[in-house]
């Protein structure tokens, strides 16, 4: 939550406890919606001066939510503060294609250039541009018939300029027909009798020659509008919280993108259900960009369009769409995401698949940069990364570098040591690497487990037994700790071992854990683990329960659960 | 359940609807106690006779529940049915130390039996053998001062006679004022007066004697008052419920058997603590009997007491505790704990360590040849056991017993294969028996991960991909059940492959679980798995939730949960 803390700096009188509480509520906990609501309240009845850097600080922390965007501007509107207007519209239309705010700024254009005299050229060119950007989207039925009735409302003064006129109207009119907007219908009416008032012979003939595709737009619509019903398009983007609502929302953004990309239009022309894709998902990226799994599914759809047209041999298309997935990834990682490993992952595998593994290198130590992360499981992929594209040699010393790095944990170790096995099948130094991490870790449990799970799969009993020993008697474990180790010991023995041996530690274990009050009383369930197997038991579930074996087992194993 | 089932025969015209819903209510759950009421108060009201058959069930599935003995002599007391009543008391009493049920007796001896001319031996002797068994109760008042107003009830003839009833009188008195029991101040204050009036003179010395083995049990005895508040020794003995009141209840039961332990009466006596002990520990198995851990807290008392008297060289006594922790053990498996493995276990391992193998293969055959029982685990145990008791020779033919068993499981072939691994150090019999058990268990994803598991530890990359690929191909296992093994081959290339081996892999996965409704929409939970490594995840808990991680990895673990 730091990160987006530090986002906030609110410089306000509020003059009223309820708003300090408010406002110390969101610098402590930066999506609670609640109380930031509580705050855009007071502000919009208050001087813009006094309250902007509320907003400033509200699209700071939600510089996707169109609707925070919306709310700042149209109070920057109503003080007629313009040039903060246009600044403001530049910090975010372009990124957000949400049709309310674009709206509201054709809605300035129209109003606030009314006096200057490129005032023509400059709205034309405003609704130019917002039908290219949002044009696409369902509800933009509004700025398309407006930017109609703008065009038709010249008086043109020659046939030159009638002519250039109808051409403009024509065109927007013929592109409209063919997306899939609620109002489609009306649109097609008044296009079919903008034709038939210019040549009635003509318009029978477009319209019949369009008719099919403004139905298959006109089906396509209808079923937008009922696959994307309940979807709220204007929800904050929060970070997960798991609420019932969130799910609903997030199988709605799925359903509609999964719907773009089953090509209702059936259109043969791949760029347009692609840009149409794309076009939902950002929209989707919008309210869901705090959710790895649609910046993901974004990556992985231009990736399979891009694997798709090396099919066709399409490469230089190709190649557009693999750098629109690491566009993508980029601005995954540069955004809200820039702590979340597995975007990391994402993009430098899909680099390495690239072979650009300076790439890779780069996002790596971008990632280990950072200060206050763990770098750890990073640091076990990097490892995992140069053994496979440069050799066990460059693997090392990235070891090198996680292990000089204080704030790796024990796993650096492990899957070092494994690497080693595994991969260049040295036991030696894999053996010598667990010692290493030993003296460093020999005081969690977690790492022991790891070494003696190794060692005992090489079946060298002596060498596990003298380990068994040597960590339990090294004084770096609590009693509390040990436990595990001890259940494993006995777990070895009970495999190995005569009857005497499994007595043996059974006894010392035992006498570890009665100077642990978990374990007061539960003799039977220590016996327990002595004749398991895998999933069996010695025991009924209600009896495991009523000797506390339950309890005692996810105590010993650490409270690991997945 | 259907064991206490069969104890059941019911064969009463109950004539009232709410009464056969009972009975079919106890004939399907036995230990459901609120139907046996109902049953037991109509059965009351009725003739006995009729109603007998009740009672012999009732007291089948209870056969350690005084209250229900009780209730069924009373009514045959009552029917004047003397024979019968003195049945019955020999079936249960010897085995019941329950005060109100030796109560019961002493009232029915004296009753019954005032006609016969031998009338007073048998009282003496009824008296004697209930003080025997059950003098030590904290509730036996009663008793002591009832068989002392017997004793005084004679007058007797001559000073020979005289003198013999005061000995017998004062062998009582010198006894129970030695005794912790509730009420002892009172036979004091007798006992006292008693020798008083016999010779001052003597009885000043008597008392000062005693007084002090006297105030040590009366210490006693009002610390006992205070452990056992809340103890309720009449509850019928039923399978563990899990209830508060139960936990409530066993953590009583071990109070009070561990203060006995704790010789509270500081006696040098041994012989005396441990009967002291054991007593309280029969008390506690009326009630507790179908919890196996205070059948193994006996067990493991004895057994200790036996060390510790081999240890003071006391050869001939260790050998009576030693033979008594076979006895306890016995009993619970000849009784309700007969299908309870960890009893089983406890007892082998018991005769084991006195090398008598003879009994341990005896034991491990009797429950192999109860016909429905799961015989798994104890196979594996079994194996174990010739193992280390005989050599792997002996253990091969057990196992070779456990395959040729269509009642067993997998397991045996992980177990002996392991074993063969671990013990006999012999890779290639324990990978024969692997393929042996692939034949029959091919279709068991738990089965093939535990081979795979074996296999890839030991480092033979190709062997490993192999079985990977003969596994998924054999069309053995259905998607849902494959998807485990997938994860495991993603998890086995990811450690060693290359990116496009894992990409391949990962590919392949995903083709399965796009066929299984649970994983859709989760293409993002599934990307999780090939980037974890330990405990270590991607992604934050909310997020890993968020996409759905946490049910698909329960349900690619097979659901298995400790």
């Amino acid at each position: 939550m730091s990160t987006e803390s530090s986002l906030i700096k609110i410089d306000i009188e509020w003059g009223h406890e309820r708003l300090v509480r408010a406002q110390q509520t969101v610098e402590l906990r930066p999506y609670d919606i609640e109380s930031w609501s509580i705050l855009l309240r007071e502000a919009q009845s208050r001087n813009c001066n006094e309250v902007r850097s509320l907003y400033e600080s509200l699209v700071s922390v939600f510089p996707t939510t169109a609707r925070y965007w919306k709310i700042y501007i149209e109070q920057e509107m109503k003080a007629r503060n313009f040039e903060r207007v246009e600044k403001l519209f530049q910090r975010c239309l372009v990124k957000i294609l949400n049709i309310d705010l674009w709206k509201l700024y054709l809605t300035y254009v129209k109003e606030n250039k009314a006096g200057l005299s490129t005032h023509k050229e400059k709205l034309a060119q405003a609704y130019d541009f917002a039908l290219e950007k949002i044009g696409m989207d369902l509800h933009s039925y509004s700025i398309w018939s407006d930017y109609i009735v703008f065009l038709k409302s010249f008086e043109p003064i020659g046939s030159f300029a009638e002519n250039q006129q109808i051409t403009a109207i024509r065109r927007v009119y013929q592109k409209a027909v063919l997306t899939p907007i609620i109002g489609i219908e009306v649109l097609w009416k008044e296009y079919i009798q903008f034709e038939h008032k210019i040549n009635p012979v003509i318009s029978e003939k477009m319209s019949l020659e369009r008719s099919r595709d403004y139905m298959n737009a006109r089906r396509v619509a209808k079923e937008l509008e009922h696959i994307t019903k309940g979807l709220n398009k204007n929800l904050p983007a929060v970070q997960p919280t798991l609420t019932k609502e969130e799910f609903k929302q997030a199988e709605l953004w799925r359903k509609f993108i999964n719907f773009e990309k089953s090509n209702p239009l059936r259109s043969e022309d791949t760029a347009l259900v692609s840009r149409r894709v794309m076009f939902a998902t950002e929209q989707c990226l919008l309210v869901m960009c705090h959710h790895p799994s649609f910046w993901i599914m974004a990556a992985q759809y231009l990736d399979s369009t891009a694997k798709h047209l090396t099919e066709k041999a399409d490469v230089n298309a190709a190649k557009i769409f693999y750098d629109e997935v690491a566009n993508i990834l980029e601005r995954a990682i540069n955004g809200v995401m820039s702590r979340n490993t597995l975007l990391y992952f994402t993009y430098t595998d899909f680099e390495e698949g690239r072979l650009k593994y300076e790439k890779v290198h780069q996002m790596y130590n971008k990632f280990l940069a950072i200060p206050d992360i763990d770098p750890t499981l990073v640091y076990v992929q990097y490892m995992k990364f140069t053994r496979r594209a440069e050799g066990i040699k460059s693997a090392r010393a990235i070891f090198k570098r996680a292990r000089e790095d204080v704030r790796s944990r024990y796993h650096v170790f492990v899957a070092a040591a494994l690497m080693e096995y595994y991969c260049s099948k040295d036991k030696d130094i894999a053996f010598r690497i667990f010692e290493l991490g030993l003296k460093r870790f020999g005081g969690s449990p977690e790492y022991v487990m790891c070494y003696i799970d190794y060692l005992s799969h090489l079946n060298e009993d002596n060498n596990t037994r003298v380990l068994f020993e040597r960590v339990l008697s090294s004084g770096g474990l609590t009693n509390q700790l040990s436990v595990q180790i001890w259940n494993k010991f006995l777990e070895f023995e009970s495999n190995i071992g005569d009857l005497s041996s499994i007595v043996k530690v059974e006894r010392r274990r035992s006498a570890v854990l009665e100077n642990l009050k978990e374990y007061e009383g539960k003799e039977t369930a220590q016996l327990i683990d002595r004749y398991k197997f895998l999933d069996l038991y010695p025991c009924s579930q209600a009896e495991l329960k009523s000797v506390g074996y339950y309890e005692i087992s996810s105590i010993s194993s650490g409270g690991q659960k997945v």
